[in-house]
């Protein structure tokens, strides 16, 4: 029972109307990498966000009165809290430097998201416009070239609650259902497993976090084989949905 | 850049007084693998209580005033509820059958981490007393069998703030530092990297998990080989503090 993280060593950097799905059917040819039934691609949002010319410019953003006071309190440039505010359904928390809000997606997250890093200064990348659509359009460019059934994870890097240290996590996915229901299954003991509910994609996005982290250059892609669950998780309808947990059952939304 | 995970096959069922490292020795012996540096063993947390005996039965547990009151607000058995008390440094928050406490050794969780799963019935499973010492005691059996350098994490299965479903999580570590802090990185345009504290044991404990959850049986130990960033993060000396967020620097606490 193995499980193998392939770290994709030929993307490009990406700009503005690059297919996504071409450039890593180009890398797995450069590399000569056959897709298998079960594949799992996870890929960096940020890849996404640039490829969609999802960036905002910090000289054209005008401030509100709501960001202004919120940047009093938490400390940050003005202009990020108001494309922070703007990427949001609502504030979850202002902490020091930090607004956790629930984002357009839904997505319960440090400052909705926004990334600041690898794009040129001045510039911030909000989360992709719809993570799973284009985990989808990814998925079904590559099953139809490679005729396998794969699953596609859009990863982000998050930090937690009560947790010290950010870890990949997954915000939108296709071909897979993120979570493991398990209800039914038993343990050892032939008794009820206790935790019946598993948060596969989170689990794949972190494992894949360990790669694209390393090298100086960054791994945007990762690509898991030997997960075998996938033939128990295989959806080409569900998207990342059943991850989020909906505020009036969240104890810590009150 | 590739990772590998291995689950190791041959782990007999543990009980009270066995030695983990001795067993992880027999394991390894069985399936002919030699441990090479920078090879991290995962060990689901179950397997130390159980080898620490550290299990309570439910007959045994004397009711509190308390425990009746709390487990009225969450419908939970009394009796559990009051071990999930006895093992907690404080109540979080409470929530339809489960309790978010702070354990006694700073993990805030659901229900103290007590495990009703794989115990004979009317027993449940704490976490182990000192996940660190029980991880360094292992690593260093192993490191002195081998000659090589190697760490040793201790992971549980936890849910999570604001997301549907449990991921892998380290409870405990020894031999590599569980927080990569990596202020002065700079990524593809030479600016500071947005994420410059990763939970490095934590994303491990996911990708573990993943194949420890697959098997029927269950893989209660995986071996994680290849990750490169072990040399940065070698320490001897630190264990799973590094991840643990200090309450009051805890937004979601006040």
């Amino acid at each position: 029972m193995t499980l193998e993280l392939f770290g994709l060593k030929k993307i490009p950097l990406v700009k503005k109307g690059d297919d996504i799905a071409k450039i890593i059917e180009d890398d797995l040819k450069e590399e000569d990498i056959q897709l298998e039934n079960g594949d799992i691609l996870l890929i960096a949002e940020t890849l996404i966000s640039k490829a969609e010319g999802n960036i905002i410019k910090m000289d054209d953003v005008e401030v509100s009165d709501k960001a202004i006071e919120i940047a009093e309190k938490c400390k940050k440039d003005p202009k990020i809290v108001e494309t922070i505010l703007q990427e949001s359904n609502e504030i979850v928390a202002v902490g020091p430097n930090f607004i956790v809000t629930e984002t357009k997606h839904g997505f319960v997250c440090a400052n909705s998201g926004i990334d600041e890093s690898n794009v040129e200064d001045g510039l911030a990348t909000p989360m992709p416009e719809n993570p799973d659509k284009s985990a989808k359009e990814i998925r079904e460019y590559l099953e139809e070239k490679y005729q396998k059934e794969i699953a596609i994870i859009i990863t982000d890097t998050q930090g937690r609650a009560f947790r010290v240290g950010a870890i990949g996590t997954a915000i939108g996915c296709s071909g897979i259902n993120p979570l493991w229901v398990r209800i039914g299954d038993t343990d050892l003991y032939g008794r009820a497993l206790e935790t019946t509910e598993v948060a596969t994609a989170d689990e794949l996005a972190a494992a894949a976090s360990l790669l694209m982290g390393q090298a100086d250059e960054g791994i945007p892609i990762v690509l898991i084989r030997g997960f075998d669950a996938f033939n128990i998780l295989r959806d080409t309808e569900t998207g990342i949905k059943p991850l989020l947990r909906p505020k009036e059952f969240d104890v810590f939304r009150k």
